[in-house]
């Protein structure tokens, strides 16, 4: 997009263009960086520098004092490489799948590109290069609505093996949409981690003024060489902190379409924070790193379903989904119910041996079938409670406890026994405060 | 259930059982009230006395100095009748469902009983009748999930009426579960409202020490007397706060299972709240009470369903949720996303008639689908933008516009309409700014 005509002006007298090395002084401070194109969020009278920890700063052209050009922009960027491990630092190894996250800036046209090699993924951040030895790999570059279970238990293996393989952390970019499925899924692949598993998105892509694709990326790379021994997720705080969340994978949902602050946790507080100097700050209730050596478990029964009863809902829609599974996850209202001529559809499957298992599409709060009659019909018809557990979470969970068993009872048992942070007991929770 | 050892000892001492109107002093203060069964959620060692306006007190048993019996529970009390009505107050008409808060304690043997007389529905908050003159009718007992569109479409005819017929508003006791749907129904169904129509749930039963029956219902009846002419729930407000929250009826969620606070205003602020006095705060959001006549539109297309799509959902399965519907909406992922190998399936439904509107599954922020390449797949098939509405919302939404029009592109513009402050519009929300 081309500058608005006072920024232009402004450039067109230092000589700089975009994606100059460049300082530019405003209000007496001098914000050296990377000339950005212009955005058409950006207000018209603004200047955008990308700082050399990845954050943009916008500088409104009246401010501007001076622009002084230090290295022209080079057409051999994507020749970089990355730099030779150092000894006495942690080794990161940085996994991307593709989202907004993995994209980068290309400074000379202004557009936002997914990024294909392991030097674009890191050099868009270069301050990643301070945390620690990065070692880095393009693993997919797919919108995360377009993850399949089978990518989960790819990523899963990759993620062991980079462990494995001495690194200290894996911090996966991952797109937004689907995040918190992915981070539920590898929770329960992966066992006895020698070190954090950190998967990390951005809302906002990073040529936007507002992105939190550095900030996110550099917050995800601090948790990945902390004391942790789990899958967590890394997402900017809400909106009035400057810190970033760090979310148990189970227990984490995507609450906002567009808000950087989208990730939640959700019956539970969240696990730790990243401090904006990089500080980990991290709950009693976090795993430390276990002795190793890392245990995958990769299994998934594929023919496992999920659906949200509505009113209206007809029992024929919820036949046929239930056609052919071996398990089902009802995201029901409330305590954990459904319309009564629902009941018999979901016990006959039950008796077919399927495993239903009962969620609450509030999200929020615990299902509890003992407390109306609706709940102990459906603990009658054999619908297991999910408990305290989110529709997604429960999803992957029977997917991963059915490819472990084909018996119903002992599924039912292992969907009730925590395994990753998925469960909590019910006593003294919030959602029970009198 | 039978009383702990400490208070039958003081209660006997009294002469006082269960259902007797007493007056309880403890610390120097009276507590005049009706004596409660002991409740298993109380502490063992916790008299529970209900108070005129129908909130319950527990005083622990070191505390008690006196017990007065005033009066020995009356064996007729399903006899007791309401009082004339007097010149010059509000009436306001009280319809109910059923539900947890449309239940009251037989005090003679502790056990909680849907309201199946009006006398019931509205003797067990006596404090009502201050409020206005009542007038009342038990239409449904009927627990929420069970609700069906016809009873939404019968409720919007039976509050016009009483609309119609003088009442200042109309106050309908409901469920909680599907509580947001019956909101969002009559929102589209009724207009030019002279009145309010004040929809009031309960979290807890109210033999419960922390019920908050009576508090949201004595609520509802003061706003069912302001000057407001639209379609609300009326809820216990945020835990920190003792006032009871307004929410529109389009924009409304509950969002946990079982906290007094579930309801939620989402994309929207609350309308208004009730202050404990009684007092009625409205934003300047808030249509006033219109001149009349009100005017129902209650047709509703009944070939509509809903579905929230995940990773490893099947085409098949979504081919069949489509199989004989007019219109279906999507709870999709992020900006209003799903994976790429179910757009085909959605496009063709589209092409053959069916009316599929996106919504987001995490729940706040809007449907945003030039951003990505996949919005503009889905937006290439045919998908229509659900905007801001919760899904569940876009599905009531749906089924009324469907009954209007037979024309997909017609239907595809009145969802876009706003009807009923289910759309906001996008310049300016907090989940924009940047």
């Amino acid at each position: 997009m081309d500058y608005p005509p006072r920024i232009r002006e402004l450039l067109e007298r230092a000589g700089a263009t975009q994606g100059d090395a460049v300082v530019v002084t405003a209000k007496g401070r001098p914000y050296p960086g990377v000339l950005m194109p212009h955005h058409s969020f950006s207000g018209e009278d603004v200047l955008t520098v990308k700082l050399g920890n990845g954050y943009n700063v916008g500088i409104l052209s009246g401010d501007v004092e001076a622009i002084r050009v230090s290295a022209k922009a080079s057409p051999a960027k994507a020749e970089r490489r990355l730099p030779s491990p150092r000894a006495g630092r942690p080794t990161l190894a940085v996994l991307g799948t593709g989202g907004t996250i993995a994209s980068y800036v290309d400074y000379r046209t202004g557009a936002v590109h997914p990024a294909v090699t392991a030097e674009e993924l890191v050099f868009s951040v270069p301050d990643l290069l301070d945390v620690g030895n990065l070692r880095a790999r393009v693993i997919y570059g797919i919108y995360s609505e377009d993850l399949k279970p089978e990518n989960w238990r790819h990523l899963a293996r990759e993620a062991a093996a980079e462990l494995e393989g001495g690194a200290a952390g894996v911090v996966i970019p991952h797109g937004t949409d689907t995040l918190h499925f992915t981070t539920a899924a590898l929770a329960f692949m992966l066992r006895d981690l020698t070190g954090p598993v950190v998967v990390v998105g951005s809302q906002r892509s990073s040529d936007r003024p507002s992105s939190d694709a550095a900030s996110n990326l550099l917050a995800a790379a601090h948790v990945a060489a902390a004391n942790l021994g789990e899958v967590v997720a890394v997402m900017h705080g809400e909106t009035s902190d400057a810190d970033a969340a760090i979310h148990r994978g189970t227990k984490v949902r995507k609450m906002h379409a567009s808000r950087r602050d989208a990730f939640r946790s959700l019956n539970a507080p969240p696990l730790g924070r990243v401090r904006p100097d990089g500080r980990v700050d991290l709950s009693e209730r976090a795993l430390p790193r276990s002795k190793g050596p890392v245990a995958v478990d990769d299994r998934l029964e594929p023919d496992v379903g999920m659906f949200t009863f509505y009113p209206g809902q007809r029992p024929s829609e919820v036949a046929g989904i239930l056609q052919g599974l071996r398990g089902a996850v009802v995201a029901g209202t409330g305590l954990g119910h459904v319309a009564h001529d629902l009941i018999p559809v979901l016990g006959k499957a039950s008796r077919d041996g399927v495993v239903v298992v009962m969620t609450t599409q509030t999200l929020q709060g615990r299902v509890s079938m003992n407390v109306y009659d609706t709940g102990r019909d459906l603990l009658k018809a054999g619908v297991v409670s999910g408990e305290d557990m989110l529709p997604e979470t429960a999803y992957v969970k029977l997917m991963w406890v059915l490819a472990h068993t084909r018996d119903p009872a002992e599924a039912a048992r292992a969907m009730a026994t925590n395994v990753a942070g998925e469960l909590n007991p019910s006593i003294g929770l919030p959602e029970f405060a009198e």
